[in-house]
């Protein structure tokens, strides 16, 4: 989190105005996981509404649903489970997202078309739909709800995801909070698994789509836990417009603030999603320099950031540079193998392509800490990128293993 | 192996005719692991050369020397270590490989420009000429040598890996013979660290290299253990013609003969890789089938058995399909979710893209097998192609995290 932009001390995704949410246990996670499955968040008026989704080509019934419902542009709620994906369930999964979004429609008076519908867990087994009509039915919500939806979003996170920062835009203030959910099965395109953004910011619905794709490049889809991408994956954005301001649209001043706050509120998800990878003790985060074109710059960052074998070097506190320019190597992107330099945090591995002898003790101390931040010059260009991730951990596979089918 | 080429018991790449091959403890590789790290492979005559190298933009030293050598088609001795890439080593790399050229020409009395060399190890750190000095010298050459030079290319291999196998081509007894080592930073393009092949067969410069690199496309180039490219990968083939057989050339039907029989030694070794992945306990088998392009199988098959997900699920002797199908549908192959069938052995567990109810106690006894096979039919058109990997272990982020720099 830059300086510029505060996030507010226990900010959730409802502090914007008029937002409300709430959770509870349905039943659908088993025992011994986070107890709450199942949450909705509402806006008090129908909202201008985005979406990106996963690129997967297996796509998540709900994921079929709100990039259907998203063609209007509006919604006004937003219901989600953990512990069944309800992806790879075929007519009948559509059927139950539908009625999921039903539901909820019917306890808040609003039409079902204003609802869109978010589910993760595991693939392949069909909504318990009688625990749903019973759990949609005990939700109350609230305007403390926010961390209660974070939780029921959560399925291998060990923490819940939050934030909230607030802009001035025009002698308003507005708020942005988001919530997001996601350890395993994470690769840029999309890598988050869930998240949810809302404002109380007035936004043009064209500008709020293009404005939650940026923020979402630069964010989540620059983080990797492991190469898997999952069929669920999805970033909404709900704005109700409360806050009064003049609806932003693209070439305003203020726009370029609100996505500047948007990009932050991502960034602050997107790595909090990195730091909680699954088995993961520490934050990575690789920045490379000096690329050809913006396109190389990212490329190289997450094959770097996404290396199984740098990512287990990390974990076991050992500089070894050679797999951080192999996977630099076969990235694709272009480079000059006698133009490279590398360094892990100040220390400097590498110059010139040539190695440089460093203090490997210094080098094991910076690789103990929680975050790890390597940098890459490639001295070719003006472009740069970052991409986040964590290491791999004896964990990472022993969770894995293990997981329920 | 099919039926059609059986192994020679205990053949290695010494079994063709006029081959000799020796290795010795140079003192590249540290204590405790295995202990030959320097080795020879010569003819008694000059050979026809073909070879395959990295896709890596990082180049170690004897990659960008055997490109340029081989620009000649010809070669009659390779001499490989362990233990160290030369890799990342600048100019003193590119000198040093030459200079191990050098003694190995010397030794055997033949023009350095007739010498291939290649290292695997660690990156980063310059060969130690004076080790390789003494050892080059001591080492003894024979037909008998070919086991020792496949256990001197071994790194954090636990077996060394070898294979013959003799045809009829034209009335002549043609013998093809094979060593490889490669146990991580394995992925397709070039999947291999090091493979050598052998042959007395007489064949055209032209056909020997297009035959090797379709050879290496359907077995190496189908192998992934992580998904990590190193810069040391080559495919290197002699032949020597000792057999006496008309010269192969494309079109003619012994050239077929031995094309097959070649891409079955590449396919023996490539599994055999598999096998022994860093930390694995099993291989497993992804057959893609009905893909609309050789490519969407070639990428379908490859996602599939390299996601980490699924190696893990494995692992764990855990069903867990939806990581299959998740895989499939990132991996940018043409597919339509509704038409796909999904095999573990000959238990379905998807029809048209609906879950099918199996046998979970079934379905953990096909798992507990050291050979896992899987096979997508995509329904969409007739192409096919089949790759292989190993589990993910606790044991691969041990080994790797614990590798020296």
């Amino acid at each position: 989190m830059s300086s510029k932009y505060k996030p507010i001390p226990h900010g959730t995704i409802t502090l914007p105005q008029g937002f409300l949410a709430g959770a509870t246990y349905a039943g659908i996670k088993t025992e011994g996981e986070h107890l709450l499955d199942l949450g909705i968040l509402c806006s008090e008026v129908p909202c201008i509404a985005a979406g990106v989704f996963t690129t997967n080509k297996i796509k998540a019934a709900p994921v079929v649903l709100c990039q259907e419902r998203l063609a209007r542009k509006r919604a006004q709620a937003i219901v989600v489970n953990s512990g069944c994906a309800n992806a790879c369930t075929g007519e009948q999964g559509i059927t139950d997202s539908a009625e999921m979004a039903d539901l909820t429609a019917r306890k808040l008076g609003i039409s079902p078309q204003e609802v869109l519908v978010a589910s993760t867990g595991v693939i392949g087994v069909p909504l318990p739909m009688e625990s749903l009509r019973t759990g949609i039915e005990g939700i109350l919500l609230s305007r403390e709800g926010g961390h209660q939806l974070a939780e029921a979003m959560m399925t291998t996170d060990t923490f819940p995801k939050g934030i909230a920062v607030s802009v001035r835009l025009g002698g308003k203030e507005v708020t942005i909070g988001g919530a997001a959910k996601g350890a395993g099965m994470i690769y840029p395109d999309l890598a988050t698994l869930l998240c949810f953004l809302t404002t109380d910011a007035a936004v043009d619905a064209s500008f709020a789509q293009t404005a939650l794709r940026k923020a979402v490049d630069d964010s989540f889809n620059m983080v990797a836990i492991d190469s898997d991408t999952s069929p669920n994956d999805m970033v909404l954005l709900l704005a109700n417009g409360l806050a009064g301001n003049k609806p932003l649209e693209a070439g305003m001043a203020e726009a370029e603030i609100f996505q500047d706050a948007l990009c932050e509120v991502c960034l602050y998800l997107a790595k909090c999603i990195a730091q909680d990878g699954e088995g993961a003790t520490k934050l990575i985060e690789v920045k490379v320099e000096g690329a050809l074109t913006l396109k190389d710059a990212r490329v190289a960052a997450r094959a770097i950031v996404s290396s199984p074998l740098v990512k287990a070097a990390l974990h076991g506190g050992n500089p070894n540079w050679g797999r951080i320019i192999a996977a630099l190597g076969r990235s694709g992107a272009e480079i000059n193998q006698l133009k490279i330099d590398l360094y892990l945090k100040d220390i400097c591995l590498l110059k010139a392509g040539c190695p440089v002898p460093f203090d490997k003790e210094e080098a094991r101390d910076v690789l103990s800490n929680p975050e790890v931040a390597i940098r890459v010059c490639l001295n070719l260009g003006k472009e740069s990128a970052t991409a986040w991730g964590c290491d791999l951990s004896e964990e990472y596979v022993t969770i894995n293993s293990a997981y329920v089918t």
